[in-house]
């Protein structure tokens, strides 16, 4: 199995990211785990954490709320919509952590697919923020060992699947 | 009654854009015509066109579809999913224009409206594109002609109302 690793980048000043992955599966198996609530709440998050999936309408035009929660009893909600489904290419959709001070504080997510050779599998998502503050709020909140927990799963529930 | 006009702002090299308007009229009611299907059809869209509501579950996480029009047949349909509604205050959506030679190029819009003294209140929506070639495609796509006119027509129909 090749190893390999996340990209994230968020250039200075602009009011979006790039995380780039590759996943040694096909577009369809990967598709799949990031559509299919049963399989997303077992890699999403960081590791000592669950996941419940309160709502997952994986639709153009659907809506979706999923909660991270631990033994001692803390949550953390994130909900948003689903513009667009594009099996197995593409999902467009919103992003909301709800434990801000406010509403309000809203991204937009495009996660790509690409196949690439060897059953292999290319995922980019794209978050674009409201403003830097947001996304560099984002970024110091954790996410990055967030989006390492997960990928890292990930790869373990897709060779599980494979 | 007093005249006011629509700002218009794209910085360079950013990836949103944000338009300003202050209306003669409360911002429960600008709410309502930002929010009522029936209400939209009577302003939204350049003078020339009419406009048909073909989705309009106008709640949080809902969803859109409008569709411009003119007599002799053609069509300009625009769809997107509703982040959030809170009345009287703000909407967040995303938007997409159908005429696309591809889809995905979805921008996300925060309507927020402030009251203001004298029975008045002021609209913003900030628009944040996938890139700053989406952005400055949309304006030059005709979209200045089309908010002044809408804004026009909402004055009118607020008049209407008052």
């Amino acid at each position: 199995m090749t190893t390999t690793s996340t990209l994230i980048t968020a250039d200075p000043g602009k009011q979006e990211l790039f995380i780039v992955r590759e996943f040694n599966a096909s577009r369809e198996l990967v598709f799949r785990a990031f559509s299919e609530a049963d399989l997303i709440a077992r890699w999403l998050g960081p590791r000592e954490l669950k996941t419940r999936i309160e709502k997952h309408d994986n639709r153009t035009h659907g809506s979706w709320r999923y909660i991270h929660y631990d033994d001692a009893g803390n949550e953390y909600a994130f909900n948003g919509v689903i513009h667009e489904v594009a099996a197995p290419e593409r999902i467009i959709r919103t992003f909301e952590f709800e434990g801000m001070p406010e509403t309000g504080h809203v991204s937009i997510e495009f996660l790509t697919l690409e196949t690439l050779e060897g059953n292999r599998c290319r995922a980019t998502i794209q978050a674009i923020y409201r403003s830097v503050e947001d996304r560099d709020g984002h970024i110091v909140s954790g996410m990055e060992r967030g989006v390492l927990d997960s990928h890292s799963r990930l790869d373990e529930l897709l060779d599980a699947m494979n």
